[in-house]
Formats: C-alpha cells, structure tokens, sequence
C-alpha cells in the first residue's frame, strides 16, 4: 500500500483548516497552521506509518522539509503546501523515504486519483470518499473529500485526517465558518476509542474553477453550499466510524427532546463511547441498563424518569421503567452492519446524532501489537 | 456462590456513605440514602446478580421490602438497615429468592465471616478485603473493609461496592470527614472502563467497641485514624482495579509536578483510562506516545516541551523529545502483576496516584455475553 499522498490545485485557493484541541500538537500541525495562516495553501502532502508527533524540534525540521520537497516538485512556494503524517508517535520521520515518495508522487499528479485517498490510511481498511455537487449562483459546483481513521479516533477538532476540495469560490471568512461548523456537526462527533490524537486534521480547499461568484455568508445560495459541505463531512464521519479499529459494525446513537443541542450531543456521545455499550452491540445484546446509565454519568442534567429509549425500532424504556419487549426482537437490531439507538428525554426540542462503532476482540488485538 | 450478605453491629453505629454521582441511581440508593441521613445503620443488607436499578416506583418498593425482610431477620429497625445490590440493570428483583436468602444469611451471621465478603461478588474473581489496625486515644482501634467491583467501574463517589467497619468511636461529623476523603484519593481514583454505575456506593460504619474517647476532627489522634482508613479504602480500590474484567495487570499512573492536585489526577485518569494505553499494556507495547497523547487531551494546561515519562525506571520521553533507550528493556516493565507508568511536568510539586487495568480480549469476551 503507498504511502505518501500529494494532493495539488493548477489554481490557488482559499483554505481552511481545523486543528486538533489535543495540547500536544504533531509537528505537521504547527508547520500547516502556520501555512494556512499566512498563504494561499493549494496542495497537501501527507504522508502515513508515521505521525511525526512528540519529536521536539527535530519533528518541525522533518515536517519543513517535507514542505520544501513537496513545494520544489511542484513548482510552487514552501508557504502554498500543507503537511499532514499519521501513524506512530515519537518516531523520528524517515525523511529519505518521504523524499523518494513525494517524487513518485508528483510523477503521477493526475493519472491516478485513487491514490491520494489510500497513501493517507493506516489500520483503515478502506478508503473513505465523499462527493456533493450542487448549484450555487447557477453554476454547477462540486465538493468532493476524503478522509482517513481507524484508532485514536475522538476528534475535538479536525479527524484524524480529512480533505475537501471544492471548484465552487468562496470567500475566505465564508470558508472558515463552513468548516468549523461543518466540522462541529461531523467529524468532532465520531468517537471510536475515546482517545483525541494529536495529529487530527480537516483541511477544505476552494479554487474557484467552477467560476461562480465568490459565495459570502450572506448569499442567497450560502445554505445550500454549506450543507452540501456539510453531507461530505458526514459522510466522511460515518465511513470513519464505520471502519474504527476493529469494527463490525456502525453505531449510531439519536438523542432527541433535550433542552438544547450541545447537551444532546454530550448525552449522546457518553453513550456511545461506553466500552460496555460498544462491547454489547458486539455481542448484539440490546442492553439499554448500559445505555440509560451512560447518558446518567454524562454530565448533562435531565429527569431520569421521563427518558424513552428504542434499539432500532424497538422501544425498550419509557417513562423511568423497563417497557415489556421481546429480548430477540431488540438484540436483532443490532446484528446488521448498522445499528441505531435512540433515546428521548421529556426536556425540550433539541436533537443530536454522533457515530462511533463496537468494541471487539480486533480492537484490542491491534491496539495490543500495533508499533511491533 | 453465594448471592446475599448480610453485614450486622449488635451495637449502635455512628455510619458514613457516599454514593454515584450519575444522575441515574438505583433503587437501593434511594432508600439507604434516606436510612443513613435519618438513621442508626448498623446493618447492610446486599444482594449480587441483580442492581435493581433502572426499575421504578417497583424497584423502590422491592429495595424497601429487602430492608424490612432484614430488620425483621435481625431484630431491628428498617431504618437501621442499608440496602445495596449489584448486578444487571433493568430487571427486577426476584425478592421471593432475596427473603430465602436473608433468612439463610441471619442465620449464618457469626459462623462465617468469609461469607459478606464473597456474597457481593459479580464479574469479580476474588474477595476483596482489607484492614489496618492503629492506637487512638490509648486503645487500639480495628478498621475492616471488604468491595466489590469488576466492571462498569469508573466511580464518581464509592465504587461499584465498599463496606468498611470499625471498632473505634467516632463524631458522626468526624467519620462522614474521613470517608468523603478517603473516596476522594481512593475509591474516586480507579477506572476499569470509564463506566460509572448508577450502584456506587461506599459505607463506613463505627460501633465504638473499642471504648476509645469519641474521635473528632480536632482529636489530636485523628491523622493516624483517618490515614488507617485511607490505607484500608487504598487496599481496596487497587484490589477493585486489579480484578477489573478481563484484567491481566494492575496499572498504576502517578503524574508528578503538577500546578496542583486536581490536574494531577485529572492526568493520571486520562492516561489509566485511555484504551489504547490499556490496549498497550496488554500487548507488552511501552507505547509512551499513547500516555502522552492521553495527558494531551485531558483539559489539563501543562507545557509539553516538559513533560518527562517512565515505564517502571525506564525513562522514555524528556523535554518534549523521546529518550534513547532500550525498547526491550521498557516492554519488560509491562510483564508483571503490577505495571507502573509515571509523568512529571515542569509545573509544581502536586502529585496524585491512580489505579486501572489492561484492556484484554477478555473484557470483551465478557462484556460482550453479560446478559445472556
């Protein structure tokens, strides 16, 4: 499997980026921030098997270099390029391969679109795409992504990895709050493992081919660009749940009737991040006990007796007491490739949905031998 | 094995408790919350297999039926007996079993001590006891305890189960003291899952039969009591995190140089919970990248470029960059019954200590088949 990925706009761009919230920050990340920061980013190096992260300052040399390399075979400046590296921390990056690799790289701009996509996995076992195409200021835009993530899967931030380019123009600001909240509705609610890693990214690149004029917050046709931003993170946000280490299968979990969004969201993701929910939707065991007590110890405060709780389409609790059910009927639910729980507080209209996926025998076999 | 246990003073207790801080409790925590706040307890009944919790207004009339089932087996008042259970969440108690077993345990009381200790067990593999015996006041005083607690252990107050029992006499001010901060250092400082149960719940009771003066919180022998019982609650939670499920070693995290004592356990939780450093440690894997990612994300402010970490003695990370070291040497750290990892940052002189587990196939194996 390659990997080393470049990825290269003939146009510049407006870039926005979303960074880990983890206080240890990869070496890529301060190298990319500053990119993004001040220049016209409009190519992406990346490289996987190594995360260059806990480095020191050595890691910040790699990572220039690495932007140098990229920007030489491209022709463009060190500032246009943005670096990203997934794998293992704390090892030094080897930087004579990297080389070697953005040559071949650059050799193939073009010829091979797949690439990009898979030289950015690590124990995925897929690669992740995503495409929108809608009509903005009647020209026809398209967004397209990908992404990768398998373990320390539990972005506050970016994703592990995630890279949309978009043909549409788009102002700066614009862009910036696409992102952040595109990425606020997607990405930061996936978890896998609990674990936030330091290297999570989202990068979304506009070029401006499709020729529209540039989209501002308040064009009329803002809505309808976001959202279509907003169904390739989700989708990208789904297939990274759905391919977490070890995984066999998709959880998604609905909390509905909070009393606002952010506590849904919280509810939610306490529960489907509990190691005992994760480890009974692997045994398709419906045991909605482990469900309402991990929305219990969610910090969020709601009245414990008038929650509703359904797997699939089986309601299983409501008002405060176990609803009588056919055990088989609810554990079925959770032997398909997606599994969907819900639960309803008494406390008001707002509604979130977060993705995470079960806890199985793979997961602590890859995560027991993963450097070795 | 037995599945009821009956815990019983012939003299009045002075009784402290605390319990789950998740916003879902159980029935038995209701009522002995209100027994413990208007009370004499100096009796607990429990049962295993079964939590009665998450089971309504029938749960609270079930756990008010075990406390008059054993006051009247005892020969005391309901209000002088707290109840706990462990077990399943969701499913009521089946109390024609608990009275045939509240019967057989009134009867054995005296003749068996092991039994309490082996009655609260679950998932468990071994009784968990501890005691610690000290001069106050010119007498000698004996504190005993005895906990439960496999899985769903992450306690926000007791954990999943603790007793503890002493001969000393104590203000009722003094003991509740004693107990709110022991659990703080001890019981509150273990995860196995990062589950919090709805059951938590940790109990001190002090009959006085040692005939020493009162002890109150400016008795000058207080420290060596209250350290007495921090060493009986500490046996006991590293026991708890020793037997997590599926738990082939002991972890013990302790962060050094913190700012102040909260970061410091805030730290050391986020590393002994973080599956992939559980993961590691099952795997043999001295993966101090995943340790330093945990302190990463766990919201506490520190400079990385300070942070120093060591398997065992062997010190692997300074100053923000890896130490050379030899992998073997630092993998062989993690081969015993009881692993150590520690962290210093470069920001005060706090410290805190904290206990977990390895997260192995096991875990899985039995969180993924509970019910069924």
């Amino acid at each position: 499997m390659r990997d080393l990925g470049l990825l290269f706009s003939e146009l510049p761009c407006v870039t926005a980026a979303v960074f880990t919230r983890n206080a240890v920050k990869g070496a890529p990340l301060i190298v990319t921030r500053e990119a993004v920061g001040s220049g016209d980013v409009r190519a992406v190096v990346v490289n996987s098997g190594n995360a260059n992260a806990a480095t020191g300052a050595q890691g910040v040399e790699d990572a220039n270099a690495m932007q140098n390399l990229a920007s030489e075979a491209l022709g463009i400046n060190p500032g246009d390029v943005a670096v990203a590296s997934t794998g293992v921390i704390g090892t030094r990056l080897p930087i004579g391969k990297i080389l070697a690799g953005i040559r071949a790289a650059a050799n193939e701009l073009g010829s091979d679109d797949a690439g990009f996509a898979e030289s950015i996995l690590t124990t995925d076992t897929r690669v992740k795409e995503a495409m929108a195409r809608v009509e903005v200021g009647g020209r026809t835009v398209t967004i397209g992504g990908t992404a990768k993530g398998s373990g320390m899967i539990h972005p506050n931030m970016g994703t592990m990895l995630a890279f949309m380019t978009t043909d549409a123009s788009v102002e700066k600001g614009c862009l910036d709050e696409t992102l952040r909240r595109a990425t606020d509705r997607t990405f930061n609610r996936v978890t896998v493992d609990g674990d936030t890693s330091p290297s999570d990214m989202a990068l979304l690149m506009a070029n401006g081919a499709s020729g529209n004029e540039p989209i501002a917050l308040d064009s009329p046709d803002y809505p309808i660009f976001a959202e279509a931003v907003e169904d390739v993170a989700t989708t990208l946000a789904r297939e990274i749940a759905r391919d977490g280490e070890g995984a066999s299968r998709l959880v998604e979990v609905v909390v509905g009737g909070a009393a606002d969004e952010d506590g849904a969201v919280a509810l939610a993701k306490s529960v489907v991040g509990s190691n005992l929910v994760k480890a009974a939707v692997f045994g398709e065991d419906a045991n909605w006990g482990r469900v309402f007590t991990a929305m219990g110890y969610s910090g969020v405060v709601f009245d414990p007796g008038r929650v509703e709780i359904w797997f699939g389409p089986v309601k299983v609790f409501s008002d405060g007491e176990p609803v009588e059910h056919e055990e088989a009927e609810a554990n079925a639910t959770l032997s398909g490739d997606e599994v969907r729980i819900t639960a309803r507080l008494g406390e008001g209209e707002a509604s979130a949905t977060v993705w995470g996926c079960d806890l199985s025998y793979d997961y602590v076999r890859i995560n027991g031998s993963y450097r070795t």
